[in-house]
């Protein structure tokens, strides 16, 4: 019987633990003991039905804070798993089996070993080291990091860097780090006409005819050009639904639900105005109920990305590639505290899948990849 | 107690019988038996569960046939009516009120009552009066004039002139004729794209974008100016629908439902090759299940027209607007057989609704004129 690695140890504990969105299952109590352990100051946040908690490590100067999250997604029809989702076991190629074994837990206990041992090593260290975890962040996420957030927010609460472990790597461990997301703008646009028949068109105003030459220009507009990070802003239309489902009525309004995906280059204002001008100058009667999902965030090269960088060159004997592709992260709430936050864990391949696994010497390799960018952050 | 006229009594008599489509509720015995007695030879055509009958009185020569149904829409909620709607009562304002009254059992009336006389008068008439009557016109109308006119083709029968009882007047009896109808082709529309994520819109193909430009272009084109007889062809989108439902992905497919009302200056096929044209020229991915509701006719100014206009102005002191405005009838049917159609009835501004009502002088003026185009086309 071979002995894991601590790092491989604390995974398979933590994956053994169901923690289905958005409950924890204890994942969180485990983490906080070692940490406390190795001299953090441990703050649990339950806001709502969500368990978070802050941690704490070290004195004045600057802090990097580690962030994860400890839900995990359904596992699906448990029958198809090759392994059961929750056993956490290491099959023969190598890969730790399980829920959660790419998305995060492999990351998060990535996290405590490589913090447990650079605090041996480095009890003296510069700044300090912090913890931001939550257990909602593949639901709602309401009431995980971006409310926890805004408590560290209110109390100013310095956080410069921040390393949140997303499963960033997309062929082999570290080629890929995520340095910013693009924002995500969502609208329900509602165009209105006057109903009508479709044999006497001349009382009627057809919202679909008097939108269509709109939503040829929205879609064909250039938003932006992006930029050295992100690529240029999208639009899409998701849905459009007009119609009585009458083939011989004409529709008195049409609805249309689309989607910004956008850079720096671009604002939530600028891009509400310019949604606006079109609309206005095809003369139309519309309303649109606006969602922002989450503004654009950008880590510039800087300290955090080069230590990041330097790391997994030396660990790994590869570069990386700074990426803002993708959905959205909690790493936008964050971000919001003027952090620099850089994304970085192991492969995800298999994230949300059935059957999902990482290979184990991965997360590893990743523990030593976090070790040796606190050392050259914060090593005294 | 006053005696009603011949052409009231049996409108009454109609009126009792409550034959809301496709029944036909004896009616159509009742109109049989009358024809029988003035030398008709008549023929049931019962297709399928619709009750139909063909009638027809005299030897070679030109053939007047009048046409219509039996069947009347639903009452809706007959608390509503002011008086039951299968009573049949003229009201103090000299109103015949009943469902059927304008649409089109009055008309039923007038004809049987206008011929009656004229055999009597003319027993020896010119060419043929035939009736064509069915009680399938509210319903799908596949079993009801549609079916009979094939029967009529496939043995050769001549039908020079038809007169349908559609109530065509808009403000007083005979103000309005209808000499036509435009067409109407109806079509489904699908546009393939591809689906995917709105984050990753180059992995997808979004039919709403491509199709935008094509709609427009489609809902901005000018098919034809319309002649003198028939307003320019429109084209309306009475349907269109797309979309998961789910804000985040971008649909695979696009449906749009059209109908075309046309001229009898663009063709069946002609509007098809445009709309593929198009469709074609915007590189979309489409296909497309075409339905065709009824051709455009048109009865050019000639012998049925003049007869019919020349008897309302002898009757009423008016002239009648022939017209091919509104929807569709059993009129487009008949005129595949190569006939002169007319639509003549009474005022229709009570059709369909609850009290459907026609002033009870008209329908003995609508026997009159009926009379007159009689004598015009058939006196010996």
């Amino acid at each position: 019987m071979s002995t894991l690695s601590p790092t491989l140890e604390l995974a398979c504990e933590l994956i053994r633990r169901p923690s289905v969105t958005p409950l924890d299952e204890g994942c969180q109590e485990l983490m906080m003991r070692r940490l406390e352990a190795c001299g953090f100051a441990v703050e649990p946040m339950r806001i709502a039905e969500v368990d978070n908690f802050w941690a704490r490590r070290g004195g004045e100067g600057p802090v990097l804070c580690f962030a994860g999250h400890t839900d995990v997604v359904p596992t699906g029809p448990e029958a198809k798993w090759q392994l059961s989702p929750f056993e956490a076991q290491i099959d023969a190629d190598g890969m730790l089996r399980g829920r959660g074994a790419a998305d995060m837990k492999g990351s998060l206990a990535s996290m405590i070993i490589a913090v447990e041992r650079f605090v041996a090593n480095h009890p003296n260290h510069k700044g300090a080291i912090a913890f931001l975890i939550t257990s909602d962040e593949e639901g709602p996420a309401e009431h995980g990091t971006k409310a926890v957030v805004e408590r560290l927010r209110a109390r100013g609460e310095r956080l410069d860097w921040c390393i949140v472990g997303e499963p960033s790597s997309t062929e082999r461990l570290g080629d890929v780090v995520k340095n910013g997301r693009r924002g995500s703008l969502g609208a329900v646009l509602t165009v209105r006409g006057k109903q009508g028949h479709v044999a006497y068109p001349h009382l009627a105003r057809n919202p679909i005819h008097l939108a269509a030459p709109a939503l040829a220009e929205l879609a064909a507009e250039h938003w932006d050009d992006g930029n050295a990070f992100f690529p240029p802003t999208s639009f899409q239309i998701s849905n459009i639904n007009g119609g009585t489902g009458a083939t011989n009525v004409i529709p008195g309004e049409l609805q249309v639900v689309f989607n910004f995906r956008f850079s720096t280059e671009s604002t939530e204002d600028g891009l509400k105005q310019r949604v606006a001008a079109i609309l206005d100058r095809h003369g139309l009667d519309w309303s649109i109920d606006w969602s922002l999902s989450g503004l654009p965030f950008l880590t510039q090269p800087g300290e955090l990305l080069d230590a990041v960088a330097a790391s997994i060159r030396e660990i790994t004997g590869h570069d990386t590639t700074p990426s803002t592709s993708g959905g959205t992260s909690d790493g936008r709430f964050i971000a919001t505290l003027g952090t620099q936050v850089v994304e970085l864990g192991p492969v995800n391949a298999t994230i949300h899948q059935i059957d999902e696994r990482v290979l184990a010497s991965d997360l590893d390799l990743l523990t030593e990849v976090y070790y040796q960018t606190l050392v050259k952050l914060l090593a005294a």
